[in-house]
């Protein structure tokens, strides 16, 4: 298959010598400075013309292979002769200053300010400040409200009365149910459904079911990030809350009622369900499960396809399904590998009591 | 962040006094009778101008400092002198008189009937019911037919020989493909992707697939509700069955050929596996998974997490990966806990033993 | 419900004899050769005028009762006098043949060469094969290439600088971000996010996270196909990459850097975490979760809900979370039935020991 590095790398035209790029991130260069440079890469895949850096260790097996034209590398890296002619610059933290180059050698997309395509379809009494950026296919309610430099990219649905605040920006097929509210630089990945009904029932005759109308909005604060195809239920009654800051990951499920506090981030394919309130800071890892109507306090870690199943008082690490502190969870699972073996132990000790 | 509570409380232009609001639900009202009420809210969040209910006792602590215009409480509920200038109302269900007042003031969306976006692309031989609603960027394909009364709220796409039957919604997003066939009353939550292939395929050489054709559809019943995102894969031949009533949550996976049983509800992020038949009125709870080609039997529950990996004949609570009956994982779950001190103890034992 | 069966079976006016039907599959024709066939079905519920097939005897009971108008049985079937007025066809391998006569009764939509619906918008410098088509509500961004035969189905959104190699397709509400490179022959269902941006970010004061730019692609190869609502982040810098003749199913995560090997599977449900390396024809069973920066052999196969936590450096089964050798995974399983009483024996065996 074709492996061609991405084109970003190549195409902008943007080039800078390794002095220059040196000064930039207050590293030293050594070798040719002249070099210039015109994308970055990982150590492994990158090609002469691009600059990439060497932190972990684990990593230096590259280094000898690798065609880079320039490597950052941590201030104290010996080089042995072999690595004569060519260039590096060295830096006290190799991996914040290649970080650093990213949006030089790739910048952000620009999106046009106060472009509106004129496919799009813009309901009653909606108000789009002059400078937001709505793209071809979108289809907005009525009075929502779209401040300054939002971006909504393409085929974003919002329904009625939804509230997108500055410098936010909807990926492409976004869809908020009505009264919605997203503060301000939010980014929404494509496909995200915020403000689906939640999934409320009660149960008449035979198991048969009654819709229970979910009538609460969701609220989205400052500075989060809502992965592709997540989705966030609107409440049964007030609002879904997601806090500042919160990260929320690909394919993730929030429930009906639920509050995700500050800062807090949850891993991809996780699910919080109904009402429960998680703490600031907590970092829910991949595929976890938050059974419904309990809280999490601030700092909690909940390892990879655990199940909390009731609320979580201190914070820290658990683990298991149920979720235990993480090295209670640790030990059990040590002594699962065991249990085959303790199984034949415990039939002989039988054994050897019967005989006494 | 801001957490204004949802416009629809206010925006409405809906207010109906206590005793109007006590006559509809068939309560009595205790206090100031003649206070307007413009919205609904939970205890915890309401404002004067909300009505709001107090049913679980765990939410008492909420009552006193409360700002609800109107509190609905249990008939028989006591409320100190502090109450006294306060409004209520007693009445034997508040939960059920609370539910029963969502929709009066936070009504439906009224779809205009009859109304196709000039946006909307409609394929040859397709019939779109003289009161349908078919919303902006919607593209349908050929031999399509649309009952009366359903709604496609923007940007959905159907495929061609699609049938939606009366007063369906489908909401934004919402993919099916060709021969998908929906009930009446069905609500078809933003980006549910229904009739995708199913994952069939054959081995040929080093592992490499061959593609075997699904040829079959999705047919969804009357009465369901597919929560966001949320994909359920036509048959390899014949059809993937949703019987009537089947309630189904966010990003959960329905593989082909699958038959889901009347009334039958599941939650979150549950996939059941290709070919596998769920009784009726199995309760299948958030994330579990379950294995192709088996069957459950009616009035399954199945707690979260867990793994069906054998057909299930009677009905029940199961838990657990392989789900056995609940009981009995729970036991298995409490003796897990002790399983660390149990590999020390029968050490022990066998040391005495060897000592002897 | 209305269960009547596809409308391709009925609609299309597609008809062969039973005799055609034998010539075409190279099995021999028993009974009544000139009866016409119309469609395919599944053996329970197949009609007059269909064909099916029996393969497993699992499904013998379903003889009897079957309306076929033919069925294909193996070979050396033994068929009782009570079949001597119906028809077959006995070939060595029934479902092979089926298979074979599916696209024959079913045939493939065809999406007109050279078509583009003037509702589709195409940014600058785009090209596009003369023989693509590209659907209704189509957004295309700048400098992307669609290539010969390929389908965009429609509303499927491309950001700039996307490759679509040869006839591959793009269902319903596919996105595309900006640099994704298809290969030839692709499958990509609806409503899939191929080149949302990874889950990176750094924490600084108080948990609070600053966003790392992510500014790598993702390349699909050829013959891949990747199901509904499937996620695969771009890479953090150079590429997140699914090999050739790779088959991922719905709501599967891919997170960024991830390499998937050469003819891997992956059901559904399932996430791989950040730069993990799946060998060459894994076989990830639904609901796995993979965690990051590891790395499985060829040939490796883990079962449902499973939870790889390290390397895998062997070809072969593996089960559990973490997972472990199949075998292992299923010691502990069939011992953990026991640990209810396992703990009372050894509370006994204690009890005897302190009499002793």
């Amino acid at each position: 298959m074709n492996r061609s590095y991405p084109a970003s790398s190549v195409k902008k035209n943007i080039s800078k010598t390794v002095s220059e790029i040196a000064a930039l991130v207050d590293g030293a260069a050594v070798g040719d400075a002249a070099i210039s440079i015109y994308g970055v890469n990982r150590l492994e895949y990158a090609m002469p013309g691009e600059i990439t850096f060497l932190s972990n260790p684990k990593y230096k097996k590259f280094l000898a292979q690798s065609q880079a034209g320039c490597i950052i590398i941590p201030h104290d890296f010996e080089l042995g002769d072999e690595y004569s002619s060519r260039t590096f610059i060295r830096h006290e933290n190799p991996y914040a200053a290649f970080v650093q180059l990213l949006r030089v050698f790739v910048p952000e997309k620009r999106y046009q300010e106060g472009f509106i395509h004129p496919s799009a379809v813009i309901g009653q009494l909606s108000v789009i400040a002059p400078t937001a950026y709505i793209g071809a296919g979108c289809v907005i309610g009525e009075e929502c409200v779209i401040a300054g430099n939002a971006v909504l990219v393409g085929n974003v649905t919002l329904y009625d009365a939804v509230t997108i605040d500055e410098n936010s920006i909807l990926h492409a097929n976004v869809v908020c149910y009505q009264e919605t509210v997203i503060g301000s630089r939010a980014i929404i990945h494509a496909g995200a459904v915020i403000g689906s009904d939640g999934f409320g029932f009660h149960e008449v005759e035979n198991g048969r079911f009654e819709k229970i109308p979910q009538v609460g909005n969701v609220i989205i604060g400052d500075d989060c990030e809502i992965g592709a195809n997540s989705t966030i239920d609107c409440a049964f009654v007030g609002s879904t809350i997601i806090e500042n800051g919160v990260k929320i990951d690909n394919l993730v499920h929030i429930a009906h009622n639920v509050v995700v506090g500050e800062n807090t981030a949850i891993a991809a394919q996780a699910g919080i369900s109904g009402s429960a309130k998680l703490g600031a800071r907590n970092r829910i890892a991949g595929q976890v499960g938050v059974v419904g109507h309990l809280e999490t306090a601030p700092d909690v870690i909940v390892h990879a396809q655990s199940g909390v199943a009731k609320s979580i008082q201190t914070g820290g690490h658990y683990f298991g399904s149920p979720a235990k502190p993480h090295g209670e969870e640790l030990k059990i699972l040590a002594a699962l590998k065991h249990l085959p073996e303790l199984v034949r132990q415990v039939t002989e000790l039988k054994k050897l009591h019967e005989k006494d």
